[in-house]
């Protein structure tokens, strides 16, 4: 063989790498609970509620699109793991992920403020690590009809035990969020009607401050547009009690399925044409910048030693990028820019 | 109309984001100069030479896709702008890109940071700007052929006025580096040895460092691989006196057409079936996690305002994210891999 390897490359490049939580077993079979035994209360509770949304949430896509999703599950030594659901190359969607993961690790204090936004002051040493435990679901769909949006929810409760002077503190996150190539405003006020019922069921200020929030949140700063059109997003959500918050999170996985599965049967025989498909996969380059460069759980996940297939699974199939893109004035296509750089009030 | 408008939105966007350079100025035609009136010296002499590369280098590639460039040219208000040319969808490449720019501007001590990497003690106001000049050529070249590698390189002069108390500061960065789907180690050999040929003359100790930097600067870091495969890079280089440096610079750019494009030459023709293109575009896919979450260049432009178009060019036409894909042991893409863990010593 001609050429010589330096076979110290990839040691290095491990040493260099963020400390990793302890690597993944892979299983054949889902475990009874990822939790770990001596854990009951909201982590037992939370761990069930995100598997039965999961089953469900599956089950509901696969009955429109006639493709099953193909399940991994890996566990971690210690507790914790996960299980990823895909449907890849499907009738109606491309690519569509479902993801439940228990987690327990420490996390380095800069992951920390990018996981919750919070700066907790008191330590500045490099080498301190804050203990937690998250559990969530996480899911995006992106379909194939250029008609048809993509979609995507997360829901997720987060612990972290006492450190460094900071007591233990828990809080809820989560949201659902839709991307539609096209403006179809019907669509629009039925996603966000949906959202809207469940937030004012729950308190009357949350639609409102979710949904600005999500709109604030899904921006690609470098553009000056939103990834989509928005939804509901939260987090740090710690105002009521864990059961009441518990029910809201409950009530907004069970919305999914009736807020989105409607719009996508409606568009999933919609003609197009080829810049039509075109045009879906310019702003399915938009969904990868965002997710690259500014999502909260993606950044976290990577920093974390998460499982990168799992977390990367939200990208969809395929994207593209063309130089100076910028559609005519008067189209669809520069219709639905301008709703990305100006929020829309829908409902 | 149904949908009420929130037309704040934009404004609080802006308002939000970093503060940007002055908005650039579309021009119809390039100028003679980028550089202020005022500017000599180094600061003329690099943009004289980076705009004959550019000229040069779009004139070889054009001569073997038959496709020109289309040319945008900016300035700002105050000096600096750019010259972007881009080739798309031509014969042989699928989007191919070469850019000129000339920077004025402050930066916050973050992206000073990020940009040089090192961190300048004395300062943690985070309304603090550090005044600077960049001048630079960047480029990235995608193949349509799978057998022919992408090609990646990026020449830069960078000056930062004194500062907090750190007297003014001058550098030159670059290198360039190869990307190919499949491994072809003669192509290799040649691609290095053209670079180890230009190094040697200049310093027997640069090429081993600059190898050695390359791998180690495109790494994904949450893929244990790397990029491509290598070639040169080097920051901060202020060893010697400018005008040295500059004929390595120079002499490095003058490199990019014989060690590229006869390669491509040789692959243009080269047969190639569906799973191969396939194989091309997952690996384009990890082309853009490099570039988004990790590529320097690509956060300082985003994070300074620069014109995203320009910086963004350097992402592929198309790309593709399959759940889970790992080629099987013994293939040719298996083999790929592991030169992507192992770095690989070629001449």
């Amino acid at each position: 063989r001609a050429v010589s390897r330096k076979e110290s490359g990839a040691a290095r490049r491990m040493a260099a790498a963020p400390r990793a939580i302890a690597k993944e077993v892979m299983l054949s079979k889902a475990p009874e609970r990822l939790c770990r035994e001596g854990d009951t209360g909201m982590r037992e509770k939370f761990e069930k509620t995100i598997r039965k949304a999961q089953d469900e949430i599956c089950a509901a896509i696969t009955a429109v699109d006639g493709k099953s999703f193909h399940e991994d599950t890996w566990t971690r030594p210690g507790g914790g793991g996960g299980i990823s659901r895909v449907l890849s190359d499907g009738k109606v969607w491309e690519k569509a992920g479902v993801n439940v993961s228990v987690v327990y690790g420490s996390m380095p204090p800069e992951a920390y403020r990018a996981a919750t936004g919070v700066d907790k002051k008191g330590s500045t040493d490099p080498n301190d690590r804050v203990p937690f435990f998250a559990a969530g679901i996480s899911s995006v769909m992106h379909p194939r009809n250029p008609h048809a949006p993509t979609m995507h929810f997360n829901y997720r409760y987060f612990e972290t035990d006492a450190w460094n002077g900071v007591p233990s503190q828990w809080w809820f996150g989560g949201g659902t969020d839709i991307t539609p190539s096209y403006v179809d405003e019907e669509d629009m006020k039925h996603f966000h009607g949906m959202y809207k019922g469940v937030c004012d069921k729950h308190d009357p200020e949350y639609y409102a401050k979710f949904k600005k929030w999500c709109d604030e949140y899904f921006v690609i700063k470098h553009r000056g547009e939103t990834r989509g059109l928005g939804g509901i997003f939260f987090d740090d959500l710690n105002d009521k009690d864990p059961d009441t918050i518990f029910e809201f999170s409950k009530e907004c996985m069970n919305t999914v399925v009736p807020s989105y599965v409607p719009i996508v049967e409606r568009h999933v025989n919609d003609d197009f044409n080829e810049e039509q498909k075109e045009w879906q996969q310019i702003r399915r380059g938009r969904y990868v910048e965002f997710n690259l460069v500014y999502d909260r759980g993606t950044t976290f996940g990577l920093k974390t030693g998460g499982r990168i297939e799992s977390i990367l699974m939200s990208l969809p199939m395929t994207a593209r990028w063309e130089y100076d893109h910028e559609p005519e004035e008067g189209t669809e296509e520069a219709k639905l820019l301008q709703y990305t750089r100006n929020a829309a009030t829908w409902v």
